[in-house]
């Protein structure tokens, strides 16, 4: 494919070229857009739009800011989650161009746009297609696409071959081997990672497959997930959703404007080193088993045992409702605590962690069934952390989760993701310069 | 699990263990609830929800009916399929209970409720639960579960296992090799089929789940496989969707409302062979891996030809729009056919397959990536048709498909899908009677 041009957000888009949900708006000339408008945009779109699903699937997340989109955004109901290797021999050139053609792509496709000027149809017919043409006529449908590096970027093999790794984040580094991990290679690590999520899945596979034929020759896949049905909440207005284990998951979770906490627990802070990854986050990927036809033969009290609260409402098993307080010092009659003391909530509660809290945003995923006609399903769990300590910390504490008999960690990965690109610029930018 | 009771299907669910989205409807008292009135029960849902796309995803097609619902229905957005064998030495007893369980499961989960009336939280609290909770709170979703039967239940090596060889469709073969099939023996074929397609992949995983559950120690599950963003347009008001090779799909489809098509081509009539089957239809499931990083290096013009239609309208490279019927005889001024000999839209037409239409409700996949990093995609066709000859025709026209230098087909099966269920009754009731 021909190398698309680089960092040239605010072109206009070709109105022959671009999705059929944007085409009222762009075509009405759009040539110096304000990109941070996204609110203004999302209305401009949603105008002679029959009724608000339409509008919904038509959220336009800003791929520019201060942080990267993806990880403060409400959920999306998809994701495609890519980890990629750099190629054998290729060099800090190619590393930096990627990620300059990347962020010109990502930009142009979270505003549901082909990936670039010419798209699917509008080149020469004598030439292979800029754009694989699978999202025409689809709107945005809230896609953001957020990119992470991995430790091996910085030092493979003890070759520090993008001359990156006097700049690598301390900590950066491989997860600590845990308790049960069972690690398929080919479900973890990466030197690259790029989560896309949407409301629609053709567009997060469009976006990731798109972002995989630019990297052809610089990069290619080297694992890859796709999940549905969010599993946590990330804004007061969404419901809990459920794990495939029937339970609400992630009721306590950091909320998208709950501002203290973010600075607190997600984003790093002008404190932090290196410089590069102010406003960025740390990001654990962790495809997790789940023994689903195991867990469904457990008697209900016993799965809210391990749980520590209740299926169907999912009030913590000391009282109240959803969102009450753990009270994890409450016993019963028989001085029993109420919540046990191998209960996951308990083990993952902050309180027992030092504080320590995550913002996750994970998805369930079914890839078929195995030999034995039992569902190959499970939570690809993703938390953006300060530091990854956070993480390791809560992880440790799950050592004696009750959970742990019906569960099986199959792939693991670290990523550094490096704050928002500036409009002309692109994502890590700041690694570089 | 304990047995689910059978073919009960109009006892009225718990309020206390039906999803969030009926609690209000059906608290109100539905026992005897009129279950043919989907449109109604769709509207008593919608009462006091905010917005249009919550009623959407509400929607609610009946599981009884002439025919089964899941065919003729306006195409869901996913699909989770699975084909089953039945265990050795299970029974006729086995088969017809199994299909009683099913259709009560069906009839309930298709409304929006859970499995059985005591659901994920409402039996005893020292047994496993009913249902596995994960669709708690969630929409009915335009949730359909179709029900089929594969040759082996007939026979399998020559043993009539069940008693109902003599009773086996004649039309019910293994469809015949054809040209560039790889068939991989756990993506193709099964004793019995369920399409289940919803709005929400949760939805559809959750019924695949409690289905497969409910088989345990009847049946399980010989292979499976989810799709998304269909593509085949089954009303005039859907928009025609792209397939991954990025062209719109199905446009020339059979319409769920072209009543004197469907009987011609869809449906079982009176004059076919067996009774049982009138008002069924025939089911054929083909997985197309497709080459995607081959076809994507492929210029613009050759990709049209091979198509025989423009890639952004979709219009037949005859000329006019999406609509227009193509002209085959059409020249260009070098005396070239227009729409080349060789192109798919030539091959597959009616008119050059004796009339054979079929009814297509396909959708996409990627199942994540091959070593290569390539990613691991393609079409999961499925086509209903009152005869499987009206698949091997357009089949076999195909062989020398232009388009098949990028496809490979994968897997393959054929499956009777017997009329709907009478409530009172189950599927397929008429093959035991």
């Amino acid at each position: 494919m021909p190398g698309a041009p680089v960092a040239e957000p605010v072109e206009a888009p070709a109105p022959g070229v671009s999705r059929r949900g944007l085409l009222g708006f762009v075509g009405a000339g759009a040539a110096g857009l304000a990109l941070g408008a996204s609110a203004g945009l999302a209305g401009g779109i949603a105008v002679g739009r029959a009724n608000a699903e339409a509008e919904a699937a038509a959220s336009v997340y800003d791929f520019y800011g201060t942080h990267q989109a993806g990880i403060t955004t409400p959920v999306q109901d998809h994701l495609h989650f890519a980890a990629f290797d750099m190629m054998a021999g290729s060099t800090r050139d190619d590393l930096i161009s990627l990620l300059q053609d990347w962020s010109y792509a990502a930009a142009r496709m979270t505003r549901g746009l082909e990936v670039s000027a010419s798209g699917a149809v509008g080149g020469s017919p004598e030439a292979p297609p800029d754009d694989t043409g699978e999202a025409l006529g689809l709107p945005a449908s809230g896609l953001t696409i957020t990119f992470g590096f991995g430790p091996t970027l910085f030092e493979a093999a003890g070759d520090d071959r993008f001359g990156i790794s006097a700049r690598r984040s301390p900590e950066l580094q491989d997860l600590p081997a845990f308790l049960g991990d069972d690690l398929d290679p080919l479900a973890s690590d990466g030197d690259l990672c790029i989560q896309v999520c949407a409301d629609d899945p053709q567009v997060a596979v469009h976006a990731v497959r798109n972002l995989s034929r630019i990297a052809f020759g610089r990069a290619r896949i080297r694992w890859s997930q796709l999940g549905f049905g969010r599993t946590s909440k990330t804004t007061a207005a969404q419901s809990t959703p459920r794990n495939l284990f029937g339970y609400k998951d992630g009721t306590a979770n950091i909320l998208s404007d709950d501002k203290p906490a973010l600075t607190d627990h997600v984003w790093v802070q002008e404190a932090d080193q290196p410089a590069w990854m102010v406003g960025g986050s740390y990001l654990v990927a962790r495809k997790i088993a789940q023994l689903i036809e195991s867990w469904d033969r457990v008697r209900l009290a016993e799965q809210n045992r391990i749980i520590g609260r209740s299926k169907g409402e999912g009030a913590p098993l000391s009282g109240g409702d959803e969102f009450t307080q753990p009270d994890f010092a409450k016993t019963d009659a028989a001085g029993a605590p109420s919540i046990d003391m191998a209960a996951h909530v308990r083990l993952a509660n902050p309180q027992h962690n030092g504080g320590a809290r995550m913002l996750r945003r994970g998805y369930n995923f079914v890839d078929g069934n195995n030999n034995l006609g039992r569902l190959d399903a499970g939570l690809f769990f993703l938390s953006y952390q300060r530091s990854p300590e956070q993480f390791v910390t809560v992880q440790r504490a799950l050592s004696t989760d009750a959970l742990n008999e019906y569960i099986r960690p199959v792939g693991s990965a670290i990523f550094a993701v490096p704050p928002g690109a500036t409009p002309g610029s692109y994502v890590g930018a700041g690694l570089f310069a």
